[in-house]
């Protein structure tokens, strides 16, 4: 097996100790050892599960600096940003300790029996159980909050799944702490054996062999769109098809509306490249795309952004190979005949991202559904539009996203109300005045969409609702208490929400 | 296109007029009509859409026993059952509406912003949406029920989403009355044009072109594996993949537990032949496999389910080609080396088909998936295990199931609570002392199950849960009051449940 290190993302240099990589028989070992643990740790209490999850947080607050230092050279991401990136994590697991402990996952429904009627209906109870056994592939650009202990894993550990993490090979170091801070809380929370295990390799072949892998049943991914199309049809072809929950694809369409764009151009502008250019570009959210409508202001717009990302210093991106492909994505933009180049950032060493944005109009942009393809990292294009059918045209021809952001004042209302069904069905999340780079990790955010957005829109990656990824429902048909689950016993659970005939309780 | 008549079920003549089949072009038409219907329907306060759901169960009631002469014709049922069924369609549609009215299905949340946090939390607000036109597939063993106002028509309605039913060709007539009954409920409530559509032709292609047009955001479907696993693909192979929900394939396994079968092996040998041979087997939740331990009242089990078997008296079954699948597989089973004929039912002219009882080994099976495959009608298979391992080792063998019954009593309590585990994983419904071809439609019930029972086993097509598989979260950053959706304003929808702050208010 190839040898696999950590990388300096700013030198390109290996360094630190070789990582032992994992192949097809440690694949089948870990889906093993997950299956052993199923039935154990999804009957273990609420409770204990969601002090299993504080505890994970709990541990990887304790590796310190350590993981902060770790995370910075692998993933070339500022000290700041992977603090905050760590309280985030923390954070999130704690939320999905709340959901855990408040029930409302569990989706109990009681119909009780009717002797009386003709013929007589039986009593009917419903829970969700856990899948089974999750695979979930760190993603790069978040080497905590989507990565080893990130969302996924710690939504399936809620949903009551053993997790097999498939670690990504540009920050194996960072995997390998937090992989140990989550097997440390295994153990003090005497979880079953293989509740949790973490595999590294540097090819596809690891990750094709968990996909593939009969015990798992369902994937979680974050990355790319060619990589979560690979994972969604291995996942289809398999004797028994599993869910793949990839996110995959977005360029986060903002929308200049003219009143907010003759009003604050420039502030937009400004607003716009910060977005644009934080952490190099590589958020799933980031502004690859704005709309505007020929007019006051867009000028303005154009020359404070482009002010901005002319001056813009750009920082390492996460690999070589995501610098490579920027490269090749930002290359092809400059040289389409149709599109012009208004901005570009300062250039730098070795694996860093020259900041860039591109224009083209309406026309154009129809003509050719490519211009509309993500380019990862911190470049945008400007799609200009003679009026609001040409830029509802252009909405209606753009893939499935994310987010849609409205920059608008008050006299845009009515044309905001005019597109916001049509921005519906084409993103998860709409936002109105605000950038789409921050996701909050709360009960309402939807992280999810449309495809290519995602491979399953009913869904969010971000936020409480991604438990319910990782459940199926149950009826229990006139069963007595002793072998109902303990949740379904009686009138149910205390305090955890559930329908009775229907009416919540 | 090739002429479609009714065909009587009992005599395989045709009957009736010819009825207009529908090729690309009525597809197109069909789906450009319900796309644009969509936004103004989607966009219908909920009790307008529940009382169309309710109109259109009045529709049907008024059609009279005409409805119930042409379903009989056509399907062979008798009319206790179709009465029944109807009854079933016309509760299922107010089950809907009250669903509607209810508004648990738009999965309020709202997480007040913060304004005060660093940095400050945005208002986020989240509700469920329709996923756009939906495919509905005619089941042809529930002609009203599960067909053209059936399960998925209701709940694809209910949920928001225009629908469009590709008929099944086994009961046009009752489909073109049904269709008729839904479309004077649309003009008596004012629903957009386009909201509903009824399209029928005698081949494969009509459901294909339909599954393949672009403005289909979903699809629901009853009827055999090959059929369900035809259109999965056809749906994962479009440009924009979409959800088939298939229900497609189940044995239903029963399992006597020793003290049971002991106590009452006679009884349940008759309550078993009663739920194998009604309505000739044709149900998705017919018992076509019984695992039993060997010894006492296994072998009256057997003489007393034998004996209602051989003294059946076979009804017609719904089609020629079914009849002729039945035939086949039955015959498959009594030529089996590893498989011994128990017991088989009288012999009845045209498409009536003989029940038939048959009864291998657990090594047999172990040793021959096969055998596992439904029958689709009444046929069954008893598979004997020597002991509580291999009861065991046979149902981990089993595919996924609708339904597993255990029929036990006391003394059995503590092998059922070892099973349960398992049974969990292999089926949506547990049933105790029951049988599994009684499906309530109510709150709590799951029909649905692990792969290949459905295509999806995080849903059900029967009960309440069905509508949220035609839905799909939008979370709305900061938007203002009056771009809101009205359940989001303000504090959201008096009476309707909502997650404030996660907290269920």
């Amino acid at each position: 097996m190839p040898e696999l290190r950590s990388i300096d993302a700013a030198t390109g240099e290996a360094f630190g100790p070789a990582f032992d990589t994992h192949g097809p028989a440690d694949v089948a070992a870990a889906c093993a050892a997950a299956e052993a643990a199923f039935d154990a740790y999804r009957g273990i209490a609420a409770e204990a599960r969601a002090a299993f999850l504080e505890r994970i947080g709990a541990e990887i607050a304790a590796l310190g600096d350590d993981l902060i230092v770790m995370a910075m050279r692998e993933s070339g991401l500022p000290r700041m940003r992977l603090e905050g990136e760590r309280g985030r994590t923390i954070g999130q697991l704690k939320l999905f300790a709340d959901v855990v402990r408040r029930g409302g996952w569990a989706g109990l429904r009681i119909d009780p029996a009717l002797p009386e009627r003709t013929p007589p209906r039986p009593d009917l109870r419903l829970r969700m159980i856990p899948l089974g056994p999750v695979a979930v592939f760190g993603a790069s650009n978040f080497p905590l909050a989507f990565s080893t202990a990130g969302g996924d894993t710690a939504s399936a550990l809620a949903a009551g799944c053993p997790v097999v993490v498939k670690g990504h090979p540009a920050h194996p170091g960072t995997g390998a702490m937090v992989a140990g801070a989550i097997l440390a809380a295994a153990r003090a929370c005497a979880m079953p054996e293989g509740v949790f295990a973490h595999l590294v390799g540097a090819g596809n072949e690891l990750g094709a062999a968990l996909v593939q892998d009969p015990r798992i049943a369902a994937v979680g991914f974050t990355g790319s769109r060619s990589g979560g199309l690979a994972l969604v049809k291995l996942a289809q072809a398999r004797a028994v098809p599993v869910p793949v929950y990839a996110e995959m694809s977005s360029v986060n369409p903002v929308l200049l509306l003219p009143a907010a764009l003759a009003a604050r151009g420039g502030e937009l502008g400004a607003g716009f490249a910060a977005s644009l250019t934080m952490g190099a570009g590589q958020f799933c959210t980031n502004p690859g795309l704005v709309l505007a409508i020929e007019g006051a202001g867009l000028e303005a717009f154009i020359a404070a952004a482009g002010e901005a990302i002319a001056a813009h210093d750009p920082a390492p991106m996460l690999t070589g190979g995501i610098h490579a492909a920027y490269e090749a994505g930002t290359a092809l933009l400059a040289g389409h005949a149709k599109v012009a180049t208004l901005a570009q950032g300062l250039e730098g060493a070795g694996a860093r991202g020259q900041a860039a944005m591109f224009s083209t109009d309406a026309a154009s942009f129809l003509a050719d559904p490519a211009l509309g393809h993500e380019v990862f990292g911190a470049s945008s294009l400007l799609v200009r539009c003679a009026d609001e059918a040409e830029l509802r045209a252009v909405l209606a021809q753009v893939e499935g996203q994310l987010t849609v952001t409205l920059q608008m004042d008050d006299a845009d209302a009515a044309m905001a109300a005019r597109l916001l069904p049509l921005l519906e069905r084409k993103a998860g999340r709409i936002l109105r005045n605000g950038w789409p780079t921050g996701v909050e990790v709360t009960h309402a955010m939807v992280h999810g969409g449309p495809y290519p957005a995602t491979s399953v829109a009913r869904t969010t990656s971000v936020g409480s609702m991604a438990i319910d990824r990782f459940l199926r429902p149950v009826s229990y048909q006139n069963l007595p208490d002793a072998l109902l689950p303990p949740e379904l016993r009686g009138g149910g659970t205390q305090g955890w929400p559930k329908l009775i005939d229907g009416e919540l309780a």
